[in-house]
């Protein structure tokens, strides 16, 4: 049923034969209840100048969304919540038991945003603990819906998961600022929320049984690959650095090329040798990204004598994203002293990589192979909740395919074929995992 | 006396040996004089605050520059005058001939200029001038001091020098603008001149029969060869296009290297065939600069979709420079196909270059070598009045070394050994050029 194979493009692709259902599961989630939730909460926050969603973390809109669900989880029949650090909760606790598992996402999310990157999968699990609850279908375990706060990293790193997790410090509170300047601890005032709370958020590590996020893909494989879900095997590792090179500023027309010291050249020369630094170290999933780029003085008539660049390196594992960080060292100081530049670098941000949970993988792919709709596995190079929960607890992430390859963006979209056949691989991932062994026929209504 | 070989840098010198001086002139100009009067014209337009000079074209202290030198020429007993392009003349007419020999540079500035850009070649010509009237050493044509204006181009190109050679049309003065927006009819008015007579400063080809000017290097060439003397050769001709190349905005984490279309990556490649393409094409004495880069959107974890920026490409002959352009518009094309990209450019200006007159060119050497300063034929690479003046009469250029190769800044320097020795020449060249055959025994009054 399986067949493993490279593509051109050298990604490892695990994909099921499709097969026609055979024992087609009962419980479906409503494409229909989904679509009309993603379409209402898709209007809060919305722009009408740009059609973006501007839900930022701990705005009005973000509180309003939250809001929204909360009345949402109580519609069906749950008990809704908020933490200290505005994560919404929505418990199933039938079960009775300690521990929970959570399912879910977030809803804050960029300046204009699209309707998707969070919320869908805070809705899709919404709509597989509906469908559980109006079936009253036994479980072995408490389930909880969790819609974090903060994913998106306003106030840095992921305050909602990161504050479930227990890696939150007050100093941290007390520091966070976004990017205009605006303390955290004011915003969430705002709001109605008292910042020192955050630390209460902490839940016990016995008490979360694991994590189980859909979303979507917000690049172009799963899509080209004409592949309808992939299962996330690890959560990308970062470095983000700022690095300066710094030359000579000359006058353009009076200086030889042999006696400049021209610092974009020297950015340039790296930039050509990212490829091959990709090639030489890390797996062969690393990137790495120059995307900001500042020529001082930037005039077209003086040879550059300084330039400050971003260098983003992402990479699944910690020695692979080490030798990367090795190997980048040593081309920037062979090119500097080369070309009698000086080099300064400073690492912004690193996050460690991610692995996702082996039960919860072999899980989604056993279910996808029942359900008859293609998968590969693959890492996912975005940063998600899952990064932080998947060293708490077993982790696991499906996606399914963005509209070319779009995201944060107004144009950011799936198919509802795709969000119907990765929400119901959801509910069943859920059952599989946590649902109790249905007697005999009980699964034939 | 002469040898010719090109050094490591493979630039072509012609260097005197050092001789001791056979034949003193009698004549020698005041090193301490011109000294006072760099210091005192370097004062109008000062900033306290960073030392910079602000005398940009048409300002108040351009103005104040210009009636300051007026003076000065009034008071060695010459006539002078502004024409309508507010160029300043001052006339030795002793030899009542129509046709007059110029000497000169301009006065105007960038923002935060240093004191020589300019006022040196001016201040030179003015005390040459002295020199000759204290002595009525004779002449065979009148001899012309000019002060032109807008030589670094506020409102676009050389005004003053355009206006004497009759390159301005009414519908370019009409049109001129600064990068502030600020329009020279405007700015003309405001301190006292009517734009309209700009049209007036034209002056009839066959009454001009040369220009000379001395200047200060601007590059590093001068230094790093420990030579006092640079005889300009040729003005470099000129191309400045932006150039747009365009490719997809992507997350730099979930976009596989092989999926994406970076443009800033695009850029890189083409900045690293600069190189070549000048091994390839035009003169060994072409340049390329990349010296303004722009990346849309400028964010560390986006693959860049777009990035604009500038390329100035200079050489020494037209024929080069097409060839430049050819060979820049194919590896642009080659690169983009390849990529994925789309290129677009827009040639923002474009200056045929310039070839110094010959006969002035072997009268500097032949004075260089009487006074036994060390000399090399160079050509210049950056903008100078005599790019116009040499398409209209024969033109010479005298360039000095400038400490550091610096310019365009309050840090700008010459030596006043250096600043003696151009200036000596200057006059010997003037006088070799001009000067009446002395009857035997003259020069040694």
């Amino acid at each position: 049923m399986e067949t493993i194979h490279r593509n051109e493009n050298q990604m490892k692709i695990q994909r099921a034969v499709r097969a026609p259902l055979k024992n087609d599961p009962t419980y479906r989630i409503s494409i229909s209840r989904l679509e009309k939730n993603i379409i209402e909460l898709g209007k809060i926050g919305r722009s009408e100048a740009d059609g973006g969603v501007y839900r930022m973390a701990f705005t009005q809109a973000d509180l309003e969304a939250r809001k929204w669900l909360l009345n949402k989880i109580e519609e069906i029949g749950l008990v809704g919540s908020f933490d200290g650090a505005m994560n919404v909760f929505g418990v199933d606790d039938r079960a009775k038991t300690k521990s929970s598992f959570l399912i879910g996402s977030h809803l804050d999310s960029v300046p204009k945003a699209g309707v998707l990157d969070g919320p869908l999968g805070v809705l899709a699990a919404l709509e597989c603990m509906q469908v559980i609850r109006e079936n009253n279908i036994p479980l072995k375990e408490n389930l909880e819906l969790v819609a974090t706060s903060d994913e998106e990293g306003r106030f840095g790193g992921m305050l909602g998961a990161e504050a479930i997790c227990g890696e939150i410090t007050l100093d941290r509170i007390r520091k966070a600022k976004d990017v205009q300047g605006n303390k955290l601890e004011d915003c969430m005032r705002a709001v109605g929320f008292d910042p020192q709370m955050i630390m209460s958020a902490q839940r016990h590590r016995q008490n979360l049984s694991g994590y189980l996020e859909l979303h979507i893909e917000q690049g172009p494989v799963l899509e080209r690959q004409n592949c309808d879900i992939g299962v996330v095997e690890s959560i990308s590792g970062i470095f983000h650095w700022k690095v300066n090179l710094i030359g000579e500023a000359n006058h353009s027309g009076t200086t030889p090329m042999n006696m400049r010291k021209d610092a974009f050249q020297g950015l340039c020369e790296f930039a050509g040798e990212i490829p091959r630094i990709l090639e030489e170290n890390g797996s062969d999933q690393a990137r790495a990204t120059i995307g900001k780029v500042e020529l001082k003085p930037p005039s077209p008539h003086t040879v550059p004598g300084n330039v400050e660049f971003s260098l983003v390196a992402r990479d699944f594992t910690q020695d692979g994203l080490e030798e990367l960080e090795f190997a980048t060292r040593k081309a920037l100081s062979a090119i500097s002293r080369r070309r009698g530049l000086k080099f300064e670098f400073e690492e912004l941000s690193s996050i460690e990589p991610t692995l996702c949970d082996q039960k919860i993988i072999h899980a989604i792919e056993t279910q996808a192979k029942k359900q008859g709709v293609s998968y590969m596995r693959m890492p996912s190079g975005a940063g998600h909740d899952g990064q932080f929960f998947g060293k708490y607890m077993p982790a696991g992430m499906i996606f399914i395919p963005s509209l070319n390859g779009v995201s944060h963006s107004p144009d950011e979209w799936s198919s509802l074929e795709h969000i119907e056949k990765g929400t119901n691989l959801m509910l069943q991932t859920i059952l599989a995992l946590i649902g109790k062994q249905p007697s005999s026929g009980h699964h034939s209504k």
